[in-house]
Order: C-alpha cells, then structure tokens, then sequence
C-alpha cells in the first residue's frame, strides 16, 4: 500500500487473517483472547540491539507467556517506496546527514512469537545468561547428558505435531516418508518466509530414536546423505538457492532432542553457527565414514548457559 | 500516538522538524531537494538480515550517493504499545504461535545515514562481495590449492619478522622457542587490548613448513598440545581468562599460509568463528589421533568471496 494510506486501512487479505483471528471457532488460529493485545509485561529477558529484537516475560490471560519481537529484515524490494516515508532530519554534518524514517506499518513489520503457556525451562532457555564452554566425554554422555536428556529433555510434542501433519502440514517444502531413513523439510519458524536474506529450514527425520549426533553411526550414512542431497534439491526448486550458498549444519548441542538438520542461507550470520556448537553436515557424514563410532566416543565442547539445568549437572558430576 | 492514529498525521514536534527540513535558509538541515525521496536506487552494496539493516548505492539530485537503513533495536518502554498494533496471525503449533505486528510509525523507525556525494572510495568501503561455499577434496588441494599457494608465494614476512624479534617484539605475551614445538602467543592485530570484550590473540608457530591445517599430521600432536596448553595458562595468568570463555580454533582458508591458531573470546561474536571456517583446536587434535592422515585426506568445505583468486583457480578447474 502506498506510503500515504492509512494505519486503519489494511490489505483485504489482512482483514480475512484478523477475522480469523478473532473467530474462536477457527481451527487455524488461536481464540481471539490469545491476541497479544492482552499480554501484560512483567519483565525483559533478553534484547539485542544489534539483532533488533527483545524476549518479554509477561502474562497472557492469567497464563505465563514469553513474547519474542524481532523486526523484520530490509529488502530490496521495499527501499523505494521506504524512502518516501515521513522523514525527521537528525544530524547533517559534510557528506553525511541522518534521518529517522516513519514507514507505514505494512512496509515495518515485527515478527511477533508467543509461547504460551510458558515454563520455567522456558524463561530459562531465553533469560540471557553468561556462557561456559563445556568438554563433554564419551563418559560425561552416559552418566551425565544422556540422563538429563531422557528425565528433563524440553518437549518435542510440536515435533511429532510436524510429523504427523497434526501442525504445518501447509508449511512442509519436502517429504520423504521412509521410516528409516525419510524426513520432512520446512522453514524454521524463527523464518517468516518473506525474504531469502535469511532463509532457514530445518529437516526433521522420521525415526524417533534419534536424540542427536551422539546417537549416529554409520547406519545412519543413508538418512544423513538422503537428508543433504534431497533436502538440497528441494531448497533449489523451491527457491533457486545452490548447494553453495547453504551451510548444512548440526547443533551439538540442540535445542530439542529429536534429530534435525538445519539449512541455512550462508549470506546469512544466523546464530547458532558458530563452531562452537554447529558441525557441517559433510564433515559429519565423512566422520561416520571413517569411524562408525565417531559419535559415539568423541569429546565435545559446547557451551552452555550458566543457568542451564546441564551445566548444572556438569558442576554436581565435579566435571566443571 | 494510538496505535489507531494515521500515518498522515504527525506530531507537533515531528511537523516542525519536517518543515526545518524542508526550507532550504534553515542551517541545522539540508535543503529540501536533499530529502531522501528523491533518492534513486541503482544496487545494493551489502545487506545484513540479522542486523536488519541495508546499504544502497544510487543516485541524490543527480550525485552519488549511499544511503544505509538500519531498522532501531525494541526498546522495553515501547513493548505494550507495540503489542496494541495491528495483528496478523501466521501460524500456531502446540505452545508456540507467531503473528505480524504492524505497528504505528513513530514506534518502528528506521535509521537513515545519507552519504552524498559518495566517492568510489565509500562504494568500496561498504560493497560486500558475494561469497560461496566451496569444497575442497585431498585432489583438489593438490592440483589447484597447493600450486596457488606456492606461486602465489602469499608473503609472510610480517610473521617472519615476528618470529625473529624484528618487530612486535614488545607484544608478545608468551613464547615457547622450541624450534619443532615452539610457538609465540601475540594480540591480534585487530584486537587493540584496551577492552576485553573482543580479546583475540594468535599462537604463531616457530616450525616454518607448516602452511595450514592440510599439512598437520599426528607428527605435530605434541605442538598442537603445547599451544593450547601453554597458549591457555598464559592468558589465564595474563588476562584473568579461563579456558572456559575462549574458542581455540583454526581456519581454513587461513588469512595467511603460515600456520597459527586463534584464541578468542567466547562471547565475542567475531567473524570467521562460523563452523564453514573455523576449526576447534581440540577436534583437530582428536582427528588427528584418530588418523594420522585425517586433514590429508579430509573434504573441506569453506567459504571464498566472488574476487577470490583462489575461486577463479577452482573455476578454471571445473570444480566450481
């Protein structure tokens, strides 16, 4: 819509999305309460000035719930009729001068997650934290992690919602429904699809066993090599990005225990990327090759969050 | 202002920067014709979808021109007006559901640096070259990896004049002379030591044959022992910092053929720390105690910007 139109006036589809919205009945949409007009504030968690984006900790009709915003990225596409926006001069000094741009509300949005209800694990998992490396040995596995996982891993009832097409069945890019060695390709939702500049879909396998990288051997070569070559393929159908603009990567350790692959656009400096804690697909797949139990035995360092239940396990174990 | 409030419709305040802006006489602001309405886009230099900002090269009243949008970081103050915008709801899954706010324009501004008229110089200054994955395999390396290095003859003198006490003799914290396991513990040069929040130092290496990574075998364990447990102690004693809060890694490509290993902060989100790049030192040296030969043989994967000379021998190659 034109830089002139009104914040009242929105798109007809917008109209649609809000009516549903606001319908309880609608199975697409939460009931109307659960807007986050309602949301009360009790706190910040975290922000990023650098990222643009803040994690409140507040209450949505009586329940606990954390609201993350995060403004959206710029493209190309919008600049134009950005710059026709209402302008304030700031600072005019030599060559340089600065404005504050006022787009309208279409051209600025903000990415808006709700989890609701929220727990305690996750205002942790979001509560900014310092961080420690950890070494984690093929013992620290067994008699620390591998415990943890099984009594307090974070649930992954979305996953199996994903994967039983109870959720996103619209949003799935790939599906390959082998039990064995199949997965199901879709954007990560911390991605609104809207632009490529930050492209990030994650490949989500179908055996349930499969906790993380400690649990692969070379058994698994043919899910991780069908993973990487069909989820290649797909990504370049559907939106014409090549093999070498993609990291293909794994998180040790991940942010939910059911084995995923992320695909992320390499122009983008995603979180989580670090080698620290991301390992490439490839390198993955040729230490399988070499050793079954590559896995198995390495020793990993990661870190982890200084109010991390794990970390804490660590220092009760005597091994931080 | 309401979130029900129109765009048309400004503050006082805002309406008397506007026409501050407007009138050419006034000092504090440009002339009116320098507003950036009439900025015409012609490419875009660089763009950061994790910092929601972008940089365009164009044309202000016939000048060139750069004009760089940055989206402004969420501040807490604003959080409950933002939560009253306009809501479009984009999925719901189990706890999560994330929507499109659309909030007022005074509430979502945009940074506007104009920089006009802009030289080449500022082009440069900003231009990001596009960067690709390649992958490198134990042949490639050989016939086109090798041979650049080596004609190419990437001058190390720098290196070599620290390591003779020639220069920077003054900043070395650590030196271990061992002519086969010895190595100098110095700042990075970009780390200027004034804060520690981007602490970043480098361990050269005296043994003068090794280039990188590919020419590490089990042979150089003991050195590669030696820097991060002596490399660790030194900046534990010198700068108060456990080996918890650093990443002790390797990148390949290095910046320059003459092998060292980074110390860096954990919390300093430094570039080139991605897992396409860097290398733990304590994978290297499990890798290296598994197969002597490991980064003889290895696969790898890392990025190379278009102008890379190095990409152009890959290309010439066919391998790319």
């Amino acid at each position: 819509m034109a830089a002139s139109q009104k914040v009242g006036e929105l798109s007809p589809q917008t109209v649609i999305r809000l009516e549903t919205l606001q319908n309880p009945e609608n199975e697409d949409g939460p009931p109307a309460k659960k807007s986050v007009s309602h949301f009360k504030v009790e706190g910040i968690l975290r922000e990023s000035a650098r990222e643009k984006s803040i994690f409140v900790q507040g209450k949505l009709d009586e329940q606990e719930a954390i609201i993350i915003l995060e403004k959206t990225p710029i493209t190309q596409a919008v600049v134009p009729e950005l710059l026709l926006s209402t302008q304030v001069l700031e600072m005019k000094n030599d060559i340089y001068s600065t404005y504050h741009l006022q787009p309208p509300p279409n051209l600025n949005e903000i990415k808006t997650t709700v989890i609701c209800p929220a727990t305690e694990k996750h205002f942790k998992k979001y509560l900014r934290q310092e961080v420690f490396l950890i070494e984690e040995t093929e013992d620290d596995y067994q008699s620390i992690t591998r415990p943890y996982i099984i009594t307090k891993g974070l649930s992954v009832e979305w996953v199996n919602n994903i994967l039983e097409k109870k959720s996103e069945a619209d949003r799935i890019i790939f599906d390959d429904p082998d039990p064995q060695f199949g997965f199901i390709l879709i954007p990560d939702f911390k991605w609104d699809q809207k632009q490529m500049d930050n492209l990030h879909l994650i490949a989500i396998v179908y055996p349930p066993d499969l906790k993380s990288l400690r649990d692969l051997t070379s058994y698994h070569l043919p899910l991780l090599i069908n993973i990487r070559e069909k989820g290649l393929k797909a990504i370049a159908k559907r939106y014409n990005i090549p093999a070498s603009k993609l990291r293909v990567l794994l998180h040790y350790q991940p942010s939910y225990y059911h084995l995923h692959v992320h695909f992320i656009l390499l122009d983008y400096d995603a979180p989580g990327c670090g080698a620290e804690r991301a390992h490439l697909l490839s390198d993955v797949i040729q230490n399988l090759q070499i050793n079954s139990n590559y896995y198995r035995k390495h020793t990993f360092t990661f870190p982890l969050l200084a109010n991390d239940a794990l970390l804490s396990k660590f220092k009760e174990a005597g091994r931080f």
